[in-house]
């Protein structure tokens, strides 16, 4: 890709709607891998129509090309079309009709059985593997690979959204996939192509200065950063008639009450009982 | 985008590349975005050439536009240039050189004290925060975000590695970062000009039978597909005048001794000292 091109009216313009104008960052380099990123937004309403042939190995196979720490590649994906599956668990994420409609929805597997598998099969003991740290590589190995496949989906045209979710009832969607011990969903993704009602806006972000640090982490403005996102946010509510609210009173509505976290409070004993270490 | 060709030499050789002559997978769609991200290999070594003017913010505009669960944006960037601390997190994590020898270092920060202050800020306690659930889509948060700024970096002509090493001295590095408690760095990433020498090969990753499952997870084959990743792996090594080794071998060198952690066994209870409650 040598497509760099110097600011123009698109680049502003997806800047605006990823800053709001107020915030637009002083970026370079620009083309239209750039472009397919800034333009992201999650899509919850599905048109029936299937991807096209070949899609979901086209993203798998650009999921497979980012990073894995060590070449240990820990990332397992279950492709769903099965109707009676993605219902169930469209029921267990909270009743997620786009779960349902999607007609294809990935379950991203943190997989550690296959590599313990090897364990037992070379008669070697695997001493790193019942610790915090290996779990979290392994997770951090899987959301790489599902956002290259994210990125290739979108830029095919098609819409996705991520199903955190997957997490309430893992132990329940874990059977319904037949996973073996130590492999738990870390996300479903629903991918497919959008409705007209469902291609919402881009939802604006925090400004870089919030959360870019030159050197040294430095906080002092952030409580004028976090007012202007909070009016953006309110702007953006407004144009999408969504109960107005501005970003803190998303944050306050989310991590506050242990109620939000929909029974996840439970992942650690569930992911103990799944055959995870985690110490 | 709308640039999807048809099955090309080009395409066919990305695939070659990436899963061996053997193991081609039936794609479908593909463009210039799919052939960037097919395209990756991690980078360790550098030009002294600094980055285009720009480009750390069109990165951070890219990490920005990933999904974020709820919108919470858990994701910070300390993004270093100074030699000094560059090569304090070199010596860190192993003595890294590539770490000293990149232009631009980002450390990429699940940062849940942004969030903890609103919760100070607005007198609301959040009960969510203590828990490996809120730890855990903090830290996948970061991954997404990451992710987009290394395909952001590689469409341009930039090479990257992830630096999981950080996570050797937790606390010394977010001590160097002045970062506040509930702050880690997940992960750091070279970003620079590879050096001729640098350019490697693409790196062969399993089949993709060996990692997607239809309808309900299958490992019935796991064996016949190691051994051809094992082999495949072998002819990368020769070609690569590695000392020669199948992934088998790799997977039991890193999985199997715990020395393999470098002190990462420790991780947890670092993360506890530095105000993370991970229940």
């Amino acid at each position: 890709m040598d497509s760099i091109t110097p600011v123009n009216a698109a680049q502003k313009e997806a800047l605006i709607r990823r800053y709001g104008a107020d915030s637009v960052p002083a970026v370079g380099p620009w083309n239209d891998v750039i472009a397919t990123m800034l333009d992201h937004r999650s899509v919850r309403g599905y048109k029936p129509d299937p991807v096209p042939a070949g899609t979901l190995e086209t993203m798998i196979a650009a999921a497979q090309s980012a990073a894995t720490s060590s070449n240990m590649q820990w990332t397992s994906v279950v492709a769903i079309t099965d109707p009676a599956k993605k219902k169930k668990l469209a029921e267990w994420a909270g009743n997620q009709k786009h779960i349902e409609q999607c007609p294809l929805f990935l379950c991203w597997v943190t997989d550690m059985a296959r590599n313990a598998a090897i364990s037992k099969a070379e008669k070697v003991e695997f001493e790193t593997m019942p610790w915090l740290e290996t779990f979290l590589v392994a997770s951090v190995d899987v959301a790489l690979a599902a956002q290259n496949a994210v990125v290739a989906a979108e830029s095919i045209g098609l819409g996705t959204v991520y199903i955190g979710a997957m997490r309430n009832e893992p132990e329940k969607v874990a059977e319904l996939l037949g996973l073996p011990p130590q492999c738990f969903v870390l996300f479903g993704l629903c991918v497919g192509y959008a409705t007209e009602q469902a291609v919402g806006e881009v939802k604006p972000r925090m400004a870089q200065a919030m959360m870019l640090h030159h050197e040294r982490y430095d906080a002092s403005n952030a409580d004028a950063h976090r007012q202007a996102h909070d009016a953006e946010m309110m702007r953006f509510s407004a144009r999408q008639e969504m109960q107005a609210g501005t970003w803190t009173q998303r944050v306050l509505n989310r991590l506050g009450p242990i109620t939000s976290m929909n029974g996840r409070e439970r992942l650690r004993q569930a992911l103990n009982r799944m055959g995870f270490g985690i110490r």
